[in-house]
Formats: structure tokens, C-alpha cells, sequence
């Protein structure tokens, strides 16, 4: 009973009966490298997955050999000239004539997902491949598979805010040292630093993301799983616990004489699993007032 | 030598010759569950613990079976509708009208208490329970023990400023997948994750806080202590170490002129322990000016 | 050819012919105990090795038996008192009337650096001695080494922004503990709680840090390294990724249309060694427009 939403050319999304989704890179060919296209593709279905009620999580992989090569390079030496290829950057965009860096736009999106995004890395996952994993809340990977932030080998920098994701994920001389050199290392390596949680051989990668998502999601309400991603993500950078405060005392106000807190205490005193009615789509309350993420300028 | 602190109801509060304070939480028949009463309890003891120069350290531990169970749900399903609650929310507090989180309260009170607080976790911390152990400065634990942010199970979101806390005492990845699930772990992957630091049997639990305690502050001035613990988790959260450098510039300032300091440099270079005078409650410089601590808005 | 920097009194600093400049505290007789003097030659070591674009990146070490043993304590108890030790503090500076510590101005001088910077700690490191390692981008040490953050037994604070720096490194439980008790440990522990990354014996300590400095710049361009720096340094402390994703928006469309990114792709392209053009003392594109560093007040 999997459905696949039509319309995407790099990529792939098919969505399961218990709302897990699939998103796949799609340009096995080319490694799955990231183009200007894939860039809006891969926006575009974070918004159907968050505007989805039945998805639950969302699982993103390659297709073939890779996971994400990086950067599609065959601009050749002219493909990170933003400015030389006009109104249609090889990646990222133009907004009021101030560049935007592609692999932010798709990392700022997965940041505000409202669903738990899980990344099964079953092959290379190089520059934007590596970087694009960072706002995900858990990276499994194949064994023995090559993981690099090459970024500083190509006369380039980290992209996609991974200066600010990639120490708060491996500590700060792991982040400085994979950032200096560029060097590829392998997913042993990226799980002994905290990368990746777990390797799997490729036949039981996508099971065991599958596995993950539904522990994830199964018993607690679809509401309190987007609040509680938005919490956490955000707050892992603010400066006081006073921020967390403010927001989750209206989190907790509101969800506290919801419906859904009605079943959640009354199926725990009973024993019995919950249904939760409350939906992401209609029912997210807004505790973010004097909070707000802050715009691109 | 050990005299206990009149006047509590949910809580008792001990101090001992060393100067070590035990802050047991006391209400086992109802594994100690968390109440409107034991907020206010908890924020009156740290404010005696603060003011009392006998007091070095204070442990935080349960009475009977459980460390904490969470929230007291014997209100039911209207147990988290605050405003149902009127003046007297289950847990909670209005100010200005606006709905403050219970767990919050106490832990923005301890993030701000002036000695280090340990977490001897002797049975079960769940829900609030387990995140009001998250501003203490180490948790110890018996064995096979359960631990659980179960708030999305319940339809609520993590409470007491958690979603600060925790990515930062176990990393995203953990916080986020506990916090998700809502599920019931052990004390022992608590330890593996880094929330838990040591583990020991019952009746070694109590013993082993205390010499940690000990070891703390043995040989250390309050009032460098105190600043310490302010400057550490201020500074977990800040934006540039500038930030530190300003308050830490301060503080070196006052503390370097004064009679502490010059105890502190004798004893050391004649080989003895240091017989620190200046006292918590009288002689902390004020070292924050242009960066005072957020208000609730 | 490794060539000496003249004009140093309490350090020296040589460059070899790889660009690897060996900066070593020289005050063998003190244990390299720390002075006003060997704070402002700091400070100009570290403007020297950005300025020199023949430096690709800096190991800081200690001369004789120690690292450094922390402030020079021969002024006795009023080493610390910078007001009475009027226009020449021991440590420290004073500026529009307003005491710095000189700690900080040397950890927030290396927290700028424009090349990576690495610690090998040959011999005890305490005090200011292990604080000032805290910004650099990797710890190294001699096996059964002795460390400390003896503050609180001074009756001083953590110096040098190590409150900052500290807890993003170790995590907060340990920044707290090493800090509250200000006890001596070891570089077995230190390892353990991740604030040196490896161990080697005396012989093989400088050799070591030499080829992972060689590792870290080898294949890299220059001016991609020193903007990596600076933005992973400072994302780690920053709100939120949108910050990120601005600065590094602009370095990679202004480092996308340079010479270093068309030598980075057609020598990707043409499996061979980049030579890379640029140069960080004339090319470093300013990408911190309205996120600039915090000015000292």
C-alpha cells in the first residue's frame, strides 16, 4: 500500500502505510550529485511532507551506487561561479541580488521539518552529500562507505550551515580537523566520532531506518513530535535556558488542555495504546511569539 | 551533626557537618510524583541552601521506591488544562496571566543555585522527574533503573527548559530520539549516553554523592565556586567566548584583590589547605552587569 | 631551513620549510610560567603567523620540563591584585579603566587565528597554562602528564574564557567537576573526556603534531582554511543555523568566482595536487557584514 507522489524528476517519494516516507536521490548516473533542481525538489517535498498528515517521518537515501556525490560538476571549473551562470545558479539562488547558498536552503528546510527525518547513507556521501545529512536526527550508514566535507580541497568552504550543525554534532576537533583537510574517511570512522549511530549492510539499511522512524513516532502524538523537533533544534543553540522556558510554558499550556493530553494521560492510566486526534496540519499551536526564527538578510 | 530544615511537606532538607545538604524529595507513597506544592518546596530550599554559608553542596535524591515519577496525575485527565485549575494550577504558575511551566521554575532555580547540586537517582525519574535532574552538575544512579522523557506519549512536549538541557549534556541525536519516542530506558544507557556518570548499588548511591560532593568543594573557595558554576553554564550557552571574557575579566578583577585570593596563593606556596574567609552570602561580586540574566516575558 | 623569529624574550617561534611554524614558551628556568610580558608576545606571534603567508598553521609547545605551570606566581599574594600592581599588572591589561584578563586576550587572540593552531603539551599544563589550549583546533600530550584548572583553589574563576570554551570541548558534568575541584589530573583522563585527542611519548610528541598539521593544511587552499575557521569557531556558540548560512552564503559566492575554486575543480577533475593562488594575507573576503565579532566593553 505504498504510494508514490508524482511530479519530481531528481528525486524520488514514496510514502508507506505507516506513514513512513521515502525520499530518494534520483540521479543514479551521476551519484546522485546535487543540482539546481534537486536543491527546489528536495524543498518542495519536505513541504508535502510536513503538509501530509499521514506521514509520520521521513527517511531520505540514494538510489544506486551513492548517496550523494555532491556537487554536479559538470559546469566544470565554472560551477560555483553563481554570478557567471546568471538566473540559474548550478546551485543556490538569488533573493533581492543577495546570493543564497544552496545546501543552506535545503538544510534550513529539513531544520524546520515538522517530522522526524532519518538519513540511510548507503553509499558516498561527499560535500553537499555529507552536509545535507547534518539536520537530520539520525544517520545510519552502510559499512565501509565514504563520507567526506571536501568543501576546503576545492577552494571552497563548508556549505549548508554545517559550521554551525557539524561541532554540535562531533564535538569541535573532529568538525576543525574533517573541515581543514577535506579528507574522506569512511563510516566506521564517522560512527566512532558520533556521526552515524549505526551501520548496516545494504540490505538491512532501509529496514532498519524504517524500524527507527516507527520507534520514533509510534506511540506519541504527531503534535507533540513537531513541537518537541522544533524545541530541541532550536534550542540547542539559544544562549539561556529562559528561551526554552518561555516557548515550552506555552507548548505546554496549550497542549496541556488539548484533546490530546486528554488521551495521552487517560490511555496511560488505562493502559491501552493512544490515538491521538490532533493534526500537524491544522492543530500546531504557536509558541514561538517574540521567538521567531530569524529571516535571511 | 546532621540538622534538618524545618517546615516542608513534600520535601525534607538535611544538613550535615561537611556542609553537604540532602534534598530528598517526600512523597513515597505516591513515588514522589511532582506537585504545585513540591515547585514551590524546591525553589524555597535552593533559596535556603544559597543563603546558608554551611551549606557547600546539596544533594538532590527520593524517598522510597522512586526518584520521581513525574507530574502527580490524580487529577486525571485535566492534570495539565492549567487554566481549568484556576488560581491553584496542578502544577505551575500564572504570572502577569501568562502560564509558567512548573519544571521550568525549578530548573531555571537551580541553573542559578550558587553551590553544586547532584542527582542521586535511587529509583525511578520519569517525565518532570527526570528533567529536573538535567541543571544539576552530575547524576549518579543505581543500577537497571528507568528513566524517561515521556512527554510526547502523554501529547505534551519536554518540560523545565529540557529541550536546552538535554542536547547538551547527551547531543542532538540522543535528545532527540528520547524526547521522540518518549520511551522508558535504563540507568545504564543513561550512563552510555552520557547523562548518568556512575552507577551504584543503593545503598553505595547516597555514599558516593557525598564523596563526589566532597571532592567538589573540599579544597575550593565558595565564592569561587559560586562564580564558576554562574560563569560554566552562562557560558554553555553563549554566543562568543567575548561573552565569557567580559564576566571572567570581572571576576578576576575582584576575586584577584581580595583575601581569598591571597589564602588561596599562601597556602599554596606553603603547602597547606586553604582556609578560604570570604562567605556566598555577603561577598559575591557582581560580575554580570551588561549581561544580566533573561526576565520571564 | 627552518627559519627564527627574532625579537622574543619569553618565546620563540620558527617556521620550517613545510609552513609549520613551532611557537614554544621559554621560560624553562619558571616551568614557562606565564607573564604580562609572554601575553603580549603572544599576541604578536599570532599576528605574525596570520600576516606570513608561508605559515599554514601553528603548534604551540613548551620548553624543558613543563608546558606551563600557569601565572608566575613570584610576585607572591598580590600576583593577582591588578589594581596594585598599577600601569605593569602582572597579567592582564587594563583598557579605558576596565581590566582585561590576560588569559583571554590570548585565547580570544588564537580564537581568531587565521591558521589552525595545535597544542602539543610536553609537560604539566595548569592554570592558565591549560586554559590558553582551549581555543586551539587540537590537543596533544606526553602520556601520565600532569593538567589542571586550579582556579577555584586560588580562590580565582576559570581565566581565559575556559567557561566558554570548556564545556563545548568536554561537556558541561566534567568542565564543572575539573572546575569546582580544581584538582590535577592526568592526560590519560583528559583524553578520556575528550579535551586531548592522543598521546604520544616526548620523542614522538612534536613529530606527531607536525604531520597532523600537515594532514590539516596539505591539500587544502589557504584562504578556504582560514574561513573555515572562523566559521566553525564561531558557529559553535551562534543562535541559530540561519546565522551560518549567511556568512557562508557570501564565502562561497565571492570563493565559488576565484582562481582557488577553478584550481580545486579542474585539479579534482585532473586527479592531481592543487596549487592553489590565493593568499590569506591580501584575499580573505570579508563575510561577516552584520554578524561582526563583539567588540571588548
Amino acid at each position: 500500500m505504498t504510494r508514490e507522489v508524482a511530479g519530481f524528476d531528481t528525486i524520488s517519494l514514496e510514502i508507506d502505510a505507516d506513514g513512513i516516507a521515502v525520499l530518494t536521490l534520483r540521479r543514479p548516473d551521476r551519484l546522485n550529485a546535487f543540482t539546481a533542481e534537486m536543491l527546489e525538489e528536495l524543498i518542495a517535498a519536505f513541504d508535502l511532507t510536513d503538509a501530509d498528515d499521514a506521514v509520520r517521518a521521513v527517511i531520505v537515501t540514494g538510489s544506486g551506487r551513492a548517496f550523494c556525490a555532491g556537487a554536479d560538476l559538470s559546469a566544470g571549473d565554472t560551477t560555483f561561479d553563481y554570478a557567471a551562470n546568471g538566473d540559474t545558479p548550478a546551485r543556490g539562488r538569488y533573493e533581492n541580488g543577495i546570493h543564497r547558498d544552496g545546501g543552506g536552503l535545503v538544510t534550513l528546510r529539513i531544520f524546520e521539518s515538522l517530522k522526524p527525518v532519518i538519513a540511510a547513507i548507503n553509499g558516498p556521501a561527499v560535500g553537499v552529500g555529507a552536509s545535507m545529512t547534518l539536520p537530520m536526527d539520525a544517520r545510519l550508514a552502510t559499512p565501509d562507505t565514504k563520507v567526506g566535507f571536501v568543501f576546503a580541497r576545492r577552494g571552497l568552504v563548508p556549505d549548508a550551515a554545517a559550521s554551525w550543525f557539524l561541532p554540535r554534532l562531533v564535538g569541535l576537533p573532529t568538525a576543525l580537523e574533517w573541515s581543514y583537510s577535506g579528507r574522506i574517511f569512511t563510516t566506521e570512522e564517522a560512527m566512532d566520532r558520533g556521526l552515524v549511530s549505526a551501520l548496516h549492510a545494504p540490505d538491512d539499511l532501509l529496514p532498519a531506518a524504517r524500524t527507527l522512524a516507527l520507534s520514533m513516532v509510534s506511540d506519541s502524538a504527531p503534535v507533540s513530535i513537531a513541537l518537541t523537533r522544533q524545541l530541541i533544534w532550536r534550542m540547542a543553540g539559544a544562549a539561556h535556558p529562559m528561551d526554552a522556558h518561555r516557548a515550552d510554558s506555552r507548548a505546554l499550556e496549550i497542549q496541556g488542555a488539548s484533546d490530546d493530553v486528554r488521551e495521552g494521560v487517560m490511555s496511560f492510566l488505562e493502559k491501552r495504546k493512544p490515538v491521538f486526534p490532533r493534526k500537524v496540519s491544522s492543530d500546531m499551536p504557536h509558541i514561538w511569539e517574540g521567538q521567531e526564527a530569524p529571516e535571511f538578510s
